[in-house]
């Protein structure tokens, strides 16, 4: 019945690589959690009593077994792994969103749902064709800011702007005409950034304000998380 | 003697892999340039003719063969290998700097680079111990940044302040108690960050301003270079 397999979007499950990430996932989101894998080169002490009690407490299963992070876990020191049911859940239209255009780096998307639980939001949108959001490495960089986050995926930026109404929207492209120095948002907005490589699609320069981060020809763009990271920290200023 | 190897601290030459980072090191460091390899998968048209002319005008041998592709890029469509001698440059002390304390991840080191360079910051002093800058995933990630960002290395910071003379300090911390919304550094200033898994350590708290990114606890912190692009952003907006 041991038989462990890399993971697949397909699956009903996915795993927290990591103590970190786990007790995040043991913290916020214990109901899905199946079992914890603790592997033979977990030292005892604190962090493992910490570990074994949680679990206890809520009959989660620790299961000692080195086989599943050969399989699911190439690299680092991982020596706990959290396996979790997938969950759904449904964005709050009241409050200001995160909408990821056909985002395909996974280890990018973790750290958009990182920084952006760090500024107050946690409202992710994702459209379609995307990255798995429930993959194990955005999990991992996303640090656990995953389990905080309420997200849903949408076929298209216009199914998304009909399921959630009236907002100000803010698409970021490279030749949009407002600086983000100039942005003062509505209570209720969505930032909406474009894929790594190829950015948002023309069609967006004329669905709500499209904004830009104004930097230097030198290069031809900043990276994703960058980008997004300081259009979050701008965009909530009055929030802090 | 095509007995390639993968790249090492030690060695004298380093790679760009991929064709758009080596066509930045052919713009901005032709003299440095010893070879270009092109894999047998290149297609032919306009990219491989103009590789072709600007090899050609300078004397550059381009080299065909699939060998050194196996041995340095392992994934991605890498189809096109600069190879350089490393060089020497020195942090011009009138301009703003960059100081990465202690950094360890290539990739986040190349991803500063590159935002650096889009505020107009290409001055980036490193604190030893310290990845190496001319590792070819940092010049990857940079996306050819670092040829045109000119930096140095340094035992300490002490011996970096030596060096630099009298300069506005700022050392990003969590628990600093200026906020980068109330930044307003001197004409010449230093932004210093510190390792991805421990920050800055404790003593850079009673150097020059130490400075805080406002954000909220459900993060421990931001991903380092996605705190360093939103306080470049910040310093350099009375710039754009």
């Amino acid at each position: 019945m041991a038989g462990y397999k890399r993971y697949h979007k397909e699956d009903a499950v996915s795993y927290t690589l990591g103590i970190t990430v786990t007790f995040e996932l043991l913290r916020f989101k214990r109901e899905y959690v199946n079992k914890v894998y603790v592997h033979s080169a977990m030292k005892q002490g604190d962090t493992m009593d910490k570990l074994d009690s949680i679990c206890k407490e809520d009959g989660i299963p620790v299961v000692y077994t080195d086989k599943i992070f050969n399989i699911l876990s190439q690299k680092e020191n991982c020596y706990v792994i959290g396996e979790f049911k997938k969950f759904q859940c449904c964005l709050d239209n009241s409050k200001p969103h995160i909408v990821l255009v056909n985002p395909s780096n996974s280890g990018n998307m973790g750290t958009i749902i990182r920084s952006a639980l760090g500024f107050g939001l946690n409202q992710m949108a994702v459209i379609r064709p995307a990255a798995d959001i429930f993959d194990p490495k955005v999990v991992r960089a996303s640090m656990g800011a995953l389990f905080s986050t309420d997200f849903e995926y949408f076929n298209s930026f216009s199914e998304y702007q009909e399921r959630t109404g009236n907002r100000g929207i803010y698409p970021f492209m490279l030749n949009a005409e407002t600086s983000l120095h100039n942005l003062k948002p509505e209570e209720v907005f969505s930032l909406v950034f474009g894929n790594e490589a190829k950015g948002l699609p023309e069609e967006f320069a004329s669905i709500g304000t499209p904004v830009v981060i104004p930097h230097l020809k030198g290069i031809d763009s900043l990276n994703l998380p960058v980008a997004a990271g300081i259009a979050m920290y701008e965009a909530t200023k009055n929030r802090f």
